[in-house]
């Protein structure tokens, strides 16, 4: 086997353990918890389900592996709870380090382009990733819309917190911004959601 | 909230069930038994990576949803082990009912498209169905590659079986049957596969 093969073989392998990297969120029917992997493939067909809702015309090709590959570097990061101050501090440098290890077991360009994708996303500044990041925001909130907001009276999640991250959502998409308002707000009414 | 993304919405929370069907190959590592939405998550990001091998151009956002969407019948119809005859008898029939009621939660023309990407997928004639083809029998492959072949030894696969379904690899990537043949010989060679 050629060189090159090998190296996206290899990486193949790897992103293998994502599967084992557990998050907050849990299944509908108030399942397990759901891991990256998961949460990925979710965010990535509603992606496609619900394009015609970004602010912006965007490459959906694009979207999609974004979604796709937004949280690999958790295989060495761990997952970081969007309402957790602690660990918030010290994602940063941990996932800079995890994006090097992994993404060059790749050959160099598709390292590159990779990379360039990883932290497109994070900026959230063009359309694809502001896109993207409404799917990140709205997969977990509809899990946890139909669990009853079982995640956020079990992580005692304060209503600014949610907002403060939620309001994000609007940047990608007035239209689901609108709908995940919704949900937040009755979560707010009923008391579920820490004042 | 509209009817159109009330549907939407309501398809997307439907296919979280996806996430609790389990598969027969195991995780890297020795790990436990895969689910859908692992799998088809895997093969979406493998199909990015090594679109170079598509012996044909493909439109690689088609490739990709169609991965993503693959199994969603099994939410109803439940997984099919490939090597087993029993099971692939009355699979069409299952897997039919089953995509006429998960895609009827979507809208009207999102439940044509995504049963029109099904069926492509299916039918394995165009160059996206038979990339996409290769993706679903090379990423179970390169799992039990990791696991010394451990779930052919688990199911009494034969060597025939893994050769019939293989062989099909070649209509999407001759590279990538080059690669997956010699994973199959190996395990031919050392006795894992019965002849």
């Amino acid at each position: 086997m050629d060189e090159r093969l090998k190296k996206q073989l290899d990486f193949s392998l790897e992103i293998d353990k994502e599967k084992n990297i557990f998050r907050y969120t849990h299944l509908s029917g108030n399942g397990r918890n759901e891991n990256d992997a998961e949460h990925a493939w979710h965010m990535a067909i509603m992606a496609y389900i619900l394009r015609e809702y970004s602010n912006e015309p965007v490459d959906i090709a694009k979207v999609m592996i974004m979604c796709l590959i937004h949280d690999i570097v958790e295989i060495d990061a761990g997952d970081t709870y969007a309402y957790s101050d602690t660990e918030l501090e010290t994602q940063k440098e941990r996932e800079d380090r995890a994006k090097e290890r992994i993404f060059s077991l790749l050959p160099e360009d598709q390292k590159n382009e990779m990379i360039a994708l990883f932290d497109e996303f994070e900026a959230y500044e063009t359309p694809e990733a502001k896109f993207a990041h409404a799917m990140d925001n709205i997969q977990p909130n509809l899990l946890n819309n139909a669990n009853n907001g079982g995640d956020w009276k079990l992580n005692r999640v304060s209503a600014a917190k949610v907002w403060e991250r939620q309001s994000k959502t609007r940047l990608g998409s007035e239209k689901l911004y609108e709908y995940v308002a919704g949900v937040v707000k009755r979560f707010v009414d009923d008391g579920t959601l820490l004042p």
